[in-house]
């Protein structure tokens, strides 16, 4: 074993990556192929990709419906874990070279799903020793989201909250960092066996939106915990619902429509009951919110990525496998993620 | 003519009055009382009212539609003017003793539709010389509401402002103090005919929904003006119309909704445009801001009263044609206010 801050490791000329060369089927628009390593410029470090996971944002950006467009060919990719191995210049990359990081892709330019990616120093966070190559690769999207979403709760004042697909990636995580967090929290989940699941994970007030007394449970709940602010990952009616659950000048945050369909809501609740509606992306959260802020809130997740916000993870796939990677994934989503390696 | 300050009224025992007694249609839950002239309690005055409008929310708190629910039976009018001739008590209340006012309706009693009315102290503010009993008694609903939301405009920083219904009774008030106050807005109306009497009122920037071009239009008008709040009284597919047009972190502030229909929103103009939904109510302004601001805001639009936020009035009525006076305004809203006027 070399230390690589002694002995500058060597960097081939000729990389493989999987390239989008068309929006639409990740079946048809994807390739695997050979391109150049780039070089970082000032500010910029060159990250070597240990594994990087497929996302449904990933999935999300291939097929075109994502807030964010690149110019094609483009490598996928919006987060992964690696080794800092060239710095194009700056001292936070200087600090960075060397280290194991958790790192977003650039926004414009090529992502994660190669062996080598280009991005902003400010993009890297170093992982704590104990940091699994899996958990640090799955780091900076699912577990920053819900770390950002329970601030929002006690940061904002608000006594409780709701939140929908609590069952989730993301809900999960939110579930359990509120109970470690002493945080009260009502959580609605679609499937019976997900109300044990939660409950299993210590989270109190597990309601499923089938149940027949589903309305009155939630009722009683919101009339004990009084929560002013909720999550929505469902969006469609689901939205209106916890619109009208929460009390006079509740909140919705909407941060993902699982649903598909549009939020659809009386006029009243704006009007009379002073109620709002609002978004959460994380990527607005990053290119609004200054940069110490960002790294001490991911340097301070970190001890929690071995439970409360543990990304299960089902598969590694060689990068050179992607499309089956992918495949693999999307016949089950919820089934845990997959993971595309660089066996380097 | 005798001074009241000197020479105390007269206040009868019995007055005449409106009288609610089944929320459904006016045809059939109102009718001309006579009751018990009401005492004022400490903080408390009795005003004998002079003259006091049907406005729109009268009409939808007669039908039980309205944000606020009153025990019946209850005297309607939210709205109205006249001298104050009894105090309870309160040094607010010795100040305004003997004056004309405009005065609001208390929360939970009985309202304007009649001789005389109790209200608190604070829901009355003396009239300067020059204001008519006519633009007294329209005070403080629509001009008070189109003050606060043209200074929503300048106070929260946006540069420009689009608003819906500009042709109503709100929007054309909105629209000339914007012109007054030097604050780009675009306006929107539904009928050809309302562009040119906008433009009459030296609105720059009118726009008809149903002109083919509409959408062109406004997209040319938000990229030249950047408005970044918008204010709606229409709701329905207007609401996400607004939104869409709205740059990246845009508002919609929604006060009413003439179509009567629910706000159907896309899940990623809060998601991915940082966009969001909030409402305006004038009885949640009024509780939540300090009355000293209330009191500088009421005074200090007295003088666009005779010209920027006059209210157009076609007709008084004595109370005792309460009956006739609403069949005559519900049959065109729009052609200007009907007043209910009191001979003594």
């Amino acid at each position: 074993m070399t230390d690589s801050r002694l002995m500058p490791p060597v960097i081939p000329r000729i990389m493989k990556a999987v390239e989008l060369t068309d929006y639409g089927s990740w079946e048809s628009g994807l390739r695997v192929v050979e391109k150049d390593v780039p070089t970082p410029r000032n500010g910029e470090v060159l990250v070597r990709i240990a594994a990087a996971p497929i996302n449904p944002v990933d999935l999300a950006f291939i097929h075109g419906i994502y807030g964010v467009k690149k110019e094609l060919p483009v490598v996928p990719g919006f987060e992964g874990t690696g080794v800092v191995v060239a710095v194009g210049g700056g001292m936070l990359g200087r600090f960075l070279y060397g280290k194991r990081v958790a790192c977003g892709a650039p926004d414009g330019g090529d992502g994660t799903w190669a062996e080598y990616m280009v991005t902003e120093a400010r993009r890297c966070v170093p992982l704590a020793k104990k940091v699994s190559v899996e958990q640090g690769a799955t780091m900076l999207i699912n577990p920053m989201t819900a770390r950002i979403l329970v601030r929002q709760v006690t940061g904002g004042k608000h006594r409780a909250f709701i939140q929908t697909a609590a069952a989730g990636a993301v809900g999960r995580m939110i579930a359990s960092l509120a109970v470690r967090f002493g945080v009260p929290g009502i959580h609605l989940v679609r499937r019976t066996e997900q109300v044990e699941f939660l409950r299993s994970r210590g989270a109190a007030n597990v309601l499923c939106t089938n149940d027949p007394d589903f309305g009155d449970k939630l009722n009683v709940l919101c009339r004990d915990l009084r929560p002013t602010i909720a999550f929505d990952a469902v969006a469609g009616d689901m939205t209106e619902r916890l619109l009208r659950a929460l009390p006079r000048g509740g909140k919705v945050v909407v941060y993902g429509s699982l649903s598909l369909k549009n939020c659809r809501i009386t006029p009243g609740r704006f009007i009379f009951e002073k109620k709002s509606i609002e978004g959460f992306w994380l990527v607005d959260w990053i290119r609004d919110t200054p940069f110490r802020h960002q790294l001490r809130l991911a340097l301070g997740l970190q001890k929690f990525l071995a439970n409360e916000l543990k990304t299960e993870i089902r598969k590694h796939v060689p990068l050179a496998d992607a499309r089956h990677g992918i495949a693999e994934y999307v016949q089950n989503m919820t089934a845990g993620k997959v993971l595309l390696v660089n066996e380097t």
